[in-house]
């Protein structure tokens, strides 16, 4: 009696595309249901199915699952934007934060400038406190370039 | 005489790797000049010279150059942190640019209560025109999602 892996009566979208006998030790198959083939064929076409295979072998199995979603959004920018794929978002998306964070710095600014007004101008009328809202904290110390790749933080 | 492509005195980096010999005609060799062999490792390593060859096949020869730097950042940011790569950090920036748009807003917010305390105080004052600063234009209207992938923007 055979004691190799089980074969799966339903091949995982993987071993689908691949056309190979999926069995129950199959490394696609919790991340991979034949129901989304759309996000293996994005990553058999971006990474290749060898590449992703050695990778998850490297990774351990609990973090197998958020590196499949991570390699699938990044194929499926790929699929999309061949040119500049998901650096092409990260590129939007430090724009964005130096865009805001200099809105911050001229709205702080103002809030300063309208306090030190509003300072002085209750000074004149001889109020003995003022009931002047206290500057907000401001996270203005970013500083962020294209080539930082700060990937500490995870999703 | 052979009128084939010309070899290389001194192979491309991907062509060193592959070992294989490189032409004149080579697809890599514009890109992975031998002196940034760590380049194409980390893009051989995570999509694969096959990938690699077939993305540039399908793009025009003025953008491939963006190709490929942004294919080394992706695979680096990729080698760097296996699970999440370059997700993670637009994760990490998707983050950074909603809470610098809810300090924006709150700067605002703080900017308006003292225009109009300022305005209140002036009108007791008795003073015919206000000096008073105008609301800074905000774009306290963006709306981010880490499934919203808006690659159009260039870099």
């Amino acid at each position: 009696m055979s004691t190799g892996p089980m074969p799966m009566p339903m091949p995982c979208a993987a071993c689908k595309l691949l056309r190979r006998r999926c069995t129950t030790q199959c490394i696609f198959l919790p991340y991979f249901p034949p129901s989304e083939s759309h996000n293996f064929e994005a990553v058999h076409r971006v990474f290749g199915a060898s590449n992703l295979t050695k990778l998850l072998q490297k990774i351990p199995f609990d973090r197998r699952e958020d590196a499949v979603k991570s390699m699938v959004y990044e194929a499926k920018a790929r699929v999309m934007d061949p040119v500049y794929g998901s650096v092409g978002l990260i590129a939007s998306l430090q724009s964005q934060v130096l865009h805001l964070h200099d809105e911050l710095i001229a709205a702080t600014a103002e809030a300063t400038s309208l306090r030190v007004q509003l300072s002085q101008t209750m000074s004149l009328q001889g109020h003995a406190t003022m009931d002047i809202q206290q500057p907000l904290h401001s996270s203005c110390d970013h500083d962020f370039s294209i080539y930082d790749i700060g990937l500490q933080e995870e999703i």
